[in-house]
């Protein structure tokens, strides 16, 4: 998985709001990066988040595995990368974040998602055709 | 309404997440706290917030007026106070924060809400009987 | 100051951890937004919000007055827009937030800033030459 | 270590504005909590975590390993309790959230952190002294 190349990314600018006292993101913060990313990911390949929610289908954040590798600063530009395989009905996230224009390498995470389909845990077809297409 | 004395507080502690790099909260999490206390004082008053948005009431903020007058830091205790009047189909919270144990005024603030019951504008008879047994 | 052309406009993308239960982005989020849009534009006037922090420079809100006229959903695109002018020691920030692509009118805003120099409330020359370009 | 008796435990009540539009906790806010309990876990051993800071000691989170095992929903109460161990020159926090009354298992966490001393990795001795008093 490494060496694969990845199938998605987005651009992001920190936002001052973002850093806390020692002047850098705080950790928190990039979660809501790679929600983010993930997100856009979707709709990227044809499924919006809420209207899955709405019609009962919740992609559900079963581990986050987050290696931070540098800290990002007020104002820096950042590329949040994205792969996903599936392994049984888990869905594996690989998410990296490079400073821009540096490519400097700061988080690399791994997040597992599930599905869960009016409350049961389920598989989407719908989720599984998406990823199937870049997975 | 200014020498009223208040109808409900809560007491917070600020957490070190919520300052930003001038190591003081951050503006807009000020409104995080008026916000809790809010729902909290509604709680009090025998209504839950979240319950009531399942059943189609949402209570709406029209307009924040916050002042600033006194920042806190990490690690700060401070007391939320808070007043209500009804005005119209407006309810005004007057929201007070206070820094601990000095009493210092951090915040002043007036929050217009108003009540939307399945997407009208409206007014919430069980939200106009609990504030105005505090009111 | 409500007829004349905005000075500077930044667009944004609602992420959708920022929308909270009712679907719709937290109140407080807007503060976000506008805090980012007026330290992009003091880059854009030439100066750096965190720089001028760490040379004892702090750009303090002494008000913010937020009208919410109609909320932003998850994946909405919106425009903050922005003017400024000096009154006093006080800069008077319009920031008025649009829905794109339909300008909707979400929020209008009147962030007071004030400028605090190594503790002391004081005018910053370079911020006064900064703003007085566009005010 | 999953048998030892924890070291530390701090109790939280989740408030509105940290949920979703799944209506439960969005999966960042946890970390918030996490941290929270970190620097309280400190302060109760005798450190201040913005004072280190502000003294040129930084506490760095270098991995976050999070088990989303039960969502916490708005209004909920929860305690968050805390195991540390010295591996090397890294901290591991064990961290666990159980919702309360009923000690539901919420979340599992490993954070994993090291010392940064004047920008150099490095061992702190009062942060180990500290730690050692209940690791």
């Amino acid at each position: 998985m490494e060496n694969k190349k990845y199938v998605y990314e987005l651009e992001f600018k920190v936002r001052d709001y973002e850093c806390d006292i020692q002047g850098v993101v705080n950790n928190s913060v990039y979660q809501n990066y790679l929600e983010h990313c993930r997100h856009e990911f979707l709709l990227h390949a044809g499924l919006d988040f809420t209207d899955m929610f709405k019609r009962g289908i919740m992609a559900v954040v079963a581990r986050a595995d987050i290696q931070y590798k540098f800290p990002l600063s007020g104002g820096d530009k950042f590329v949040c990368r994205l792969n996903v395989e599936k392994k049984g009905i888990k869905y594996l996230f690989y998410q990296d974040i490079y400073r821009l224009p540096d490519e400097k390498l700061c988080i690399k995470a791994i997040i597992t998602a599930v599905t869960v389909i009016n409350g049961k845990l389920s598989v989407s077809d719908e989720l599984d055709a998406a990823v199937l297409k870049f997975g």
